[in-house]
């Protein structure tokens, strides 16, 4: 399985939600060039939202992608393709351009498994335009198997390239993932598979293992784990573990040594303890992130107790 | 499986390798009670060697341990049973007393592979005076499968009562980990098994879970995965992992909370790159380590470079 899979990077889109995407220019333009180096399949330069739909105040280059400020920025494609994830009802199918004018690759859908028919409308859309689609379902963990089937029904009959399978609390082991990428597989025999993790509980890069040797061939990840809450599987890992010719550990060791250990003092992400418990209770993280904002930040006997105490009222449906 | 597995904290044994066990008694006494409170099975309180041996200048009280001392600081034994550690040539046989004269339940002895007819012997010396026994042997991802059968022959007719299968330099994956557990059961198959893992990739936790699904009894942890290098598995994953009723996570975190980040500030372990370098490439943590003393500390690639070029000599059999 190890040499059909591939890496898509995320460390700027899922990163973005650690800061804001407050990410320099020449930082992009390294993770860029490092990523081409270590013949990294995919990258994922933000998201590619509108920011009149979201009522936005102030400019967010990798929140709001522009295809002209992408093509300045980046005005030579190397190996990796890029990507760009956008959400039901906040992208403006207005701005996207056909592919053969932007410098996107592909247009992936993030959405909850209730806005499936939309997401799917927004596929169409974007497959119509020449580009790469994926389909991307949230907080798999949470989702009764009756929904999931209907959902798959409409899946089945999409152009759609990837089907992706979204750890979004980090709750999932590797077990678990085995048995949701063999449902996946027996529902939509016709898409690949993609996988996303989070590492709540140290798991992402374990759970990325095993699906890749299940067969899914899309595989998320962030370089040194950067990405919301406790992060991602970490990009370095993959690099280095995946028996492909091609891979080169060096360049993102080069990017971690030049910027995410300066980002990571900065920022906040990875294993850290209400995360890990956000993940034992298979809950969005939103709580724990709130916590740790907070002058408590370090109780964690005191958090456990808040979020397992009967009145927590943690996990509604929405974002 | 679940429910016959029992957690072998190693905080103070193989947590004692980053700070030289500069543990005050204050933390181990928090840390046995902390531990029985949370239902963990073993708690392994240091090394028993010989300070004689090993030409100690200094005492040192979690690395000799004096069964006076242990009577002294942990009066009433609570719920968690006590293990020592011993390696071969540097435990004096007559610092051994009978169990009902000791604390301590269980005595591990740490060989290599060419060691285990000595190993066998200490074994047989501990399980008289009725001692629990494991015998560990390191560096098994270096071990030939002739050398390990040899070794079997010896293990089965002795009267241990669990083999360790220890991934010494976190080089090994939740399939590795699966394909050892089952050559260890084909050749001992009576005998209990153990696993001892390093999160040198992140794989700690998913490699001891792979184990556990897989037949392995006891679990080696350390509370947020304080040990040598990159560290072990977390005993705070297990405690919230395993459905085992007895499992209570809130003394765990407490520990943490109270203790753990302030070690973590003080002394260094867990995922850090050179560490990351050295599992993939198999090899003992010495170099990583002391590059981590050296003013080059974050050099990633240089480090990478180094330890890679055709001159690089890395692997010495010894300790």
């Amino acid at each position: 399985m190890e040499h059909r899979s591939k890496i898509l990077d995320c460390t700027i889109r899922d990163g973005g939600l650690v800061n804001n995407w407050d990410f320099s220019v020449e930082f992009v333009q390294d993770l860029y060039n490092g990523l081409s180096a270590a013949g990294v399949e995919y990258m994922e330069i933000g998201y590619k939202n509108s920011p009149k739909l979201l009522n936005a105040t102030e400019p967010n280059a990798w929140r709001f992608l522009d295809d002209n400020f992408l093509k300045e920025i980046i005005p030579e494609k190397k190996f990796t393709k890029l990507s760009a994830l956008v959400d039901i009802g906040r992208v403006d199918p207005n701005d996207i351009l056909p592919r053969e004018q932007s410098v996107l690759d592909m247009i992936r859908v993030a959405c909850y498994i209730r806005e499936v028919d939309k997401g799917l409308e927004l596929v169409q859309m974007f497959h119509d335009l020449g580009y790469e689609t994926s389909l991307n379902i949230m907080a798999l963990s949470s989702v009764p198997e009756h929904q999931l089937i209907e959902a798959f029904e409409m899946v089945k009959e999409s152009p759609v390239d990837v089907v992706y399978i979204v750890d979004s609390f980090g709750s999932l082991d590797p077990a678990d993932i085995e048995h949701q990428v063999k449902k996946f597989q027996a529902m939509i025999p016709n898409k690949q598979l993609g996988i996303h993790t989070h590492n709540n509980m140290q798991l992402a890069f374990a759970n990325t293992l095993t699906a890749m040797r299940n067969g899914v061939t899309f595989l998320d990840s962030s370089v040194y784990g950067m990405g919301r809450a406790a992060g991602n599987c970490h990009t370095e890992l993959l690099v280095s573990h995946i028996q492909k010719p091609s891979y080169e550990i060096k360049p993102v060791l080069g990017l971690i040594e030049k910027h995410m250990l300066e980002m990571r003092q900065k920022w906040e992400w990875g294993y850290i303890i209400p995360y890990m418990i956000s993940g034992v209770l298979n809950e969005h993280p939103r709580v724990a992130m709130a916590y740790r904002d907070s002058a408590d930040r370090d109780k964690f006997v005191d958090f456990y107790d808040k979020v397992t105490s009967p009145e927590a009222n943690l996990a509604p449906a929405s974002k």
